[in-house]
């Protein structure tokens, strides 16, 4: 794929352990407010993810509520893993409300691109959140080598931080690259790990001026986690629950010295 | 808070040790069927804490169903954790029929007070709930030393029991007042425990006459097995899972045993 | 219960070990997508329960994805235990969409006979299927002697697969009936085992011939799996977690070694 119209990624680490440290620190410390509209998989475990990082969650995912509740919010998490209509028109009101008042927000795109309606749903969300009114999206495109040109245009097009997920995870602002190796193969066999990162991310991205250092926080907490939790179980179920406990225990420093970042 | 109205707290043990034993007892022994309409966050740890306690967790939660169920069903508990158009119509109906059929039923009313359209909702439900038709209210008030003046209030208002959880949790029916000082810091660190709460004070309802015996015998069975589960668990994943085995196993004898009434 | 108008049941042996083995292998090797329309409940066991088996779950339940993926999925699951008009409008999709292409799908009718809105809803989704579309019913008849006569009479008329689940799960297709004696009591402990069931019959018929041994295969994994997980926890909480841990790594050749076949 031609990523000529991008610029060249510069070479010094885009952030540093010690960043990812200093927000994930943050959140331990001011336990941020993160409302969550989610699908009926992953909302337990996101809940509980958000609990064990010292977050506090809010599950507030129907329109009535949900524009008022994303301007008091310290971060917006819109998740379109399950949509029907009501929650859409929820999601709607939340970006909407979060646009209103600066709340950063994650837009996790489950399956977008494969499906048409839920793809016009994401559309119409991204197109709600001006530009510099501080939505943060997390995609999950495809797969390897095209796909870091494509985050890297969706990321300068709309102003955020674009994800990209597998056994190396990529971060990316549109200009600097964030490279993170952490995690375990257990994360994909358990339900609503990834949507729970994206809860996370918005968890950060409440506490840190950075969006990309938000991200990178975030991917790195679970991550790191991750690998402590699978080192002491043996299989998917155990994991799930001991992950909850590493996290929970996860201290800023620790989260500096194991993760593996370029 | 000005609580003069109030009659004078009576000095004597509101409830024994003894009592909520029997209570949990007729859980085990009946295993009362107990309908449920609860959000999406807390419905799997609420089925599976009703289970384990020995009763019967049927999810009935749409209003072509809900009347006729909450007319048959042992107790029934709204949450409003996540509550939807149509999840609300379903339980206008459910305590409707709750109403018909004198079947104990309890409100969860998750952010009552902070959102203003779940406000409404859970006051046209307490409206519903004819006084002396067997409705009994939980509700989540802010906290410490006014809280137990309003939980008195509305306790003698709507003819029902009213709890406040904290670190000692207070229970009143308006006269009498139940302290319970189980329990873990974990505990809040696991979402939808809470919420399991109230529907396992549904099931102690449905097969024990006194309203705040029921509610105290739920609360010391939960809090009596989470101080168990933390003990040999490491952080707030195993311990989850670990509540339900202890949950399980839990015999009346070891509840009267170790709960910390006063 | 008068079973003159039924064949007699074949003295061999339907379907052998060998024969289950083998569809739960091909579950592991082709990791079959498998669209769930299911209840808030059980969904996130369902999802892990498919990923632990080597599947991959989808959760299309909205009206306007359903039928277009039913379509292109591997297997589809429809369960009734709690069903919204939003949702069943979606499945009433996904049937349409999955008798188009062929797709084989499950209907785990919870609660229906009981309750009068969701038995119509679960007799019109069986009359969406046209016979030999690849259509294939798990049903939950209440118990013991006469339900095998009721089993049989469903499937010869709807041109499937009944299983009833119990001490020992008898599955039959009309003509043939299948017996599995594995499985542990805390299976009916943990909230939606029953209907991950479901979606792993859904998993196995995607990649099986013949729908009799799909549905057999599912039973003996599970419930081989349950047997194992339970010989090393301590009760229902921590079985749960364990019971994905032996599944993700339960062999064929030990579920043909194991199975109670008869």
């Amino acid at each position: 794929m031609d990523d000529s119209v991008l610029p060249s990624i510069p070479a010094e680490p885009a952030v540093t352990a010690a960043d990812l440290a200093a927000s994930w620190a943050a959140v331990r410390e001011h336990g941020p407010l993160v409302q969550c509209l989610t699908n009926i998989v992953a909302a337990p475990l996101t809940a509980n993810v958000l609990l064990a990082a010292g977050a506090a969650p809010a599950m507030v995912d129907n329109a009535h509520e949900a524009r008022g509740f994303a301007a008091a919010a310290s971060g917006v998490l819109v998740n379109l893993g399950t949509p029907y209509d009501d929650t859409t028109a929820a999601m709607r009101e939340a970006v909407a409300g979060a646009g209103d008042a600066g709340t950063p927000w994650v837009l996790d795109p489950v399956a977008v691109g494969g499906l048409p309606w839920r793809t016009a749903v994401a559309r119409e969300l991204l197109a709600l959140a001006a530009p510099g009114a501080g939505g943060r999206g997390a995609d999950s495109v495809d797969s390897p080598a095209d796909a870091l040109v494509v985050a890297r245009r969706l990321a300068r097009e709309h102003g955020c931080v674009v994800a990209i997920s597998g056994e190396v995870d990529h971060l990316t602002d549109g200009e600097r690259v964030l490279r993170l190796a952490n995690g375990h193969a257990w994360m994909t066999k358990v339900t609503g790990v990834g949507c729970a990162l994206g809860a996370l991310v918005a968890a950060c991205a409440a506490v840190t001026d950075d969006a990309l250092t938000a991200a990178g926080a975030a991917t790195a907490a679970l991550t790191v986690a991750a690998e402590r939790a699978a080192a002491v179980t043996e299989g998917p179920g155990t994991f799930a629950a001991r992950l909850l406990d590493e996290l929970s225990t996860l201290h800023p420093d620790r989260l500096a010295a194991q993760v593996a970042l370029s």
